[in-house]
C-alpha cells in the first residue's frame, strides 16, 4: 500500500535512489501523455505545417509540466484520464513556446538537434508555433464535452491568464536585453521568472489539475508553491546553460550570455563585480549578438566564477526549492498521502538536482 | 425610409457616387469598432508589449472585416452592439496576422510606415503578434457573458476553424515559395486564397455576424459569397502590389515579386510565357530574396505586361466579384432590404474598384 509512503519515507533517503524513483514515476506519466500529444497533431494538411509541429514533440522530452498536472489531479482526488487532454494541451503550449523562444533567442539547438527556424526559416517556424498553440487550444475546446461547461470554463480562464502572464514575462526579458538593463535586483529577476517560467510551467499545471479534480478554483498556496518551484527550475536551467554538458542539456552552452539574458548570475555579477569589470561587462552586453563571441563569453564566465555569482545562484536555487517544499507541504495538507503527492513534493529537489 | 432602397437604386448608378456612399457607410461602422478595438488593449504592462500592440491599430485602416460582421448581424435581424466585441476581435485577429505576415514576408512597410519587426526586431514583434491574438480571444471569452453560452460556443468553434484554415493557407503560400513551385493553376491559387484570405477576412465575419443574429449556423451560400469576395479582394491586392501607388497602398510596391509570392499574375506568366521567359523566371524565383533586386523585378513585371498576365488577373477579379454578387444575392434572399444589406452587396464591386 502506498497510502502513507510519503510520510514513511526516511528523511535522509539516498538521493540517487530518490532521483531514480522520481524519474520512473515521471516516465510513467509521460507514457500516458505522449500518445495524447501525438494524436492531437493532424495527420493531413499542407506540407510544412503539421509534420513540423510534430518535430519537437518527437524528440526526447521530460514531460515535467504534464506530469505535474496529472499528479495534482490525482492528489486532489480526480482521475488521471479526466486530466489527459489538459495535460496534452500543456505540453503543446510548451512546445509552441519553445518554437517562439528559439526564434526570439535565435537559438541553434533544441532537445539536442537543430531548431525549427534554423532548419526551415523563421516564416515557416512561426506558422508551426501558431499551429501548435492552436492545437493546444483545440484540446481545451474538446474539454467542454468531457468535463462539462463549469470546469472547461475555469480551465479556459486559467489558460487565458497563463498566456497573458507568459507573454508579459517574455516582454520583460526581451526588454531588459534590448535596453541593456543595469541595476536589476534578485527581486526583479524573481518577478520575471514568475511570469516567464513559473506560471505556465508550474502554476498553471498545478491549478488546472486541482480544478479538474475539484471543480473550483484552488487555494492560493498552490500558486506560491509553483512560483518558487519555477524560479528554482529556471535558475538551475540558467546554470546548466553556463556549465552543463551540451549533450545532456540539449541547447548550445553559453547561449544565454551570447543573447545577453539577465540571469540571476548576470545580475549578481553586475551588482558585485569590481567597477572596471562592470563597465566592461555592460559594454560587452551592449554589443550586437554577433560581436559577443566565444572569447567574450569565456571572459564573462570567468568573472562570474571569480565574483561567486554561480555559487550564489546555486544557493538561491536550493533555498527556493526549500521554500517551494514548505509551500507544497502546506498546500497539500489534508490531501491523502500516496504516489501522486510524493511525486509533487519531490519535484523541488528534482529540479535543482537535475543535470539536464 | 431606407427599407427598400437596395431595390430602388438604379442599376447604372454613378460608380463614383456609389463608391463614396460605400466609403461613408464603411466610415460609420469603423467609428463604432475603433473604440472597441482600442479599449481591448491593456493600458498597463511591461514595456514593449501592449503599447506596441496599439501601433498597427493606431494607423489608418479601412475596417472592411469588422464592418462586414456588423452589417451581416444587422441584415439578419440582430443588433449592432451585440456584434461589437466580435467585430473588435476580428480586427485584432487581422492586426495579429499583419504582424506575423510582415515577419514572414520580411516586409518593410505596413499602412504606410515601418513594420513592427523592422522597427523593434523579430523577437519583440512576435511577442506583440501573440499578445494581439490573445486580446482577440479575450473579446470572444467575454462574449460568453453577453451572448450566452450557445452563441459564444458557436463563435468559439468558428474562430478555431478560422485560425486553422488561415494557418494552412499561410503554409501553402510559404511552401510554394520555398519549393519554388512551378505548374500551379488558377484552381490552386483559388484554393490557397480561400484559406489564406477569404476565410478570415470574409467568410468568418459573415458567419459570426449571422450566428450572433440568429443563434444558429448560417446557410452554406454565405461561405461561397465570402470565398469569391475574398479571392477578388486578394487578386486586386496583388495587382496593387505590382502597379499601385505606394502612398495609397501602404506597402512597398513590387514586394510580392521580391518575396516570390505565387500570385495569379505569376502563375499566369509561368503557364503562358515563352519557354525562355519561363526558364529565366524560374531561375530568378529560385534565388534568395536579396538576389532578386529592382532590375529583376522590373523584368518580371515587363514580361507580365507582355504576356497579358495583369489583364488576365483584372478580368478574373471582376468575374469573381460578379460571381460573389450572385452568391450574395442568393444568400441574402429573404433578408429585408436596407442599408446593411446594400452595404454587403456593394462590397464585391468595392474590393475590385479600390486603389488602396
Amino acid at each position: 500500500m502506498a497510502a502513507r509512503s510519503a510520510e514513511r519515507e526516511p528523511a535522509h533517503a539516498d538521493p540517487a535512489e530518490r532521483g531514480r524513483r522520481f524519474e520512473r514515476q515521471l516516465g510513467a506519466y509521460r507514457r500516458r501523455v505522449r500518445p495524447a500529444v501525438m494524436s492531437a497533431l493532424p495527420r493531413r494538411g499542407p506540407a510544412g505545417l503539421y509534420e513540423l509541429a510534430a518535430v519537437y514533440p518527437g524528440r526526447p522530452w521530460k514531460g515535467l509540466r504534464s506530469a505535474l498536472c496529472l499528479a495534482t489531479c490525482e492528489a486532489f482526488g480526480g482521475r488521471q484520464d479526466e486530466a489527459l487532454r489538459t495535460a496534452a494541451a500543456i505540453e503543446l503550449f510548451h512546445n509552441a513556446f519553445l518554437v517562439y523562444d528559439d526564434i526570439q533567442d535565435d537559438s541553434e539547438l533544441r532537445r539536442g538537434r537543430p531548431t525549427l527556424h534554423g532548419a526551415h526559416g523563421t516564416g515557416v517556424a512561426l506558422n508551426v508555433g501558431n499551429a501548435t498553440t492552436l492545437l493546444a487550444m483545440q484540446q481545451l475546446l474538446a474539454n467542454r464535452r468531457e468535463l462539462g461547461s463549469r470546469r472547461a470554463e475555469l480551465i479556459a480562464r486559467e489558460s487565458d491568464r497563463m498566456m497573458q502572464v507568459t507573454l508579459e514575462g517574455q516582454a520583460m526579458e526581451l526588454g531588459w536585453i534590448r535596453s541593456n538593463a543595469d541595476g536589476l535586483t534578485p527581486r526583479d529577476y524573481l518577478r520575471m521568472c514568475l511570469k516567464k517560467t513559473s506560471w505556465y510551467s508550474f502554476i498553471y499545471p498545478l491549478r488546472v489539475g486541482a480544478i479538474i479534480a475539484q471543480g473550483e478554483l484552488p487555494r492560493e498556496r498552490l500558486l506560491r508553491f509553483g512560483w518558487y518551484l519555477g524560479a528554482a527550475f529556471q535558475i538551475q536551467d540558467d546554470i546548466l546553460n553556463l556549465v552543463g554538458r551540451q549533450d545532456d542539456y540539449g541547447k548550445e552552452i553559453g547561449g544565454d550570455l551570447r543573447e545577453g539574458k539577465r540571469t540571476l548570475m548576470l545580475t549578481h555579477l553586475m551588482a558585485h563585480g569590481a567597477p572596471r569589470v562592470r563597465r566592461h561587462l555592460i559594454e560587452l552586453l551592449g554589443r550586437p549578438c554577433d560581436r559577443r563571441g566565444p572569447p567574450e563569453i569565456r571572459w564573462i564566465l570567468g568573472q562570474m566564477v571569480e565574483a561567486g555569482s554561480i555559487d550564489f545562484a546555486r544557493r538561491a536555487a536550493r533555498q527556493l526549492a526549500g521554500a517551494a517544499l514548505a509551500e507544497g507541504h502546506s498546500a497539500l495538507r489534508g490531501v491523502a498521502d500516496g504516489d501522486a503527492k510524493r511525486f509533487i513534493l519531490q519535484m523541488p529537489l528534482y529540479v535543482v538536482d537535475r543535470q539536464r
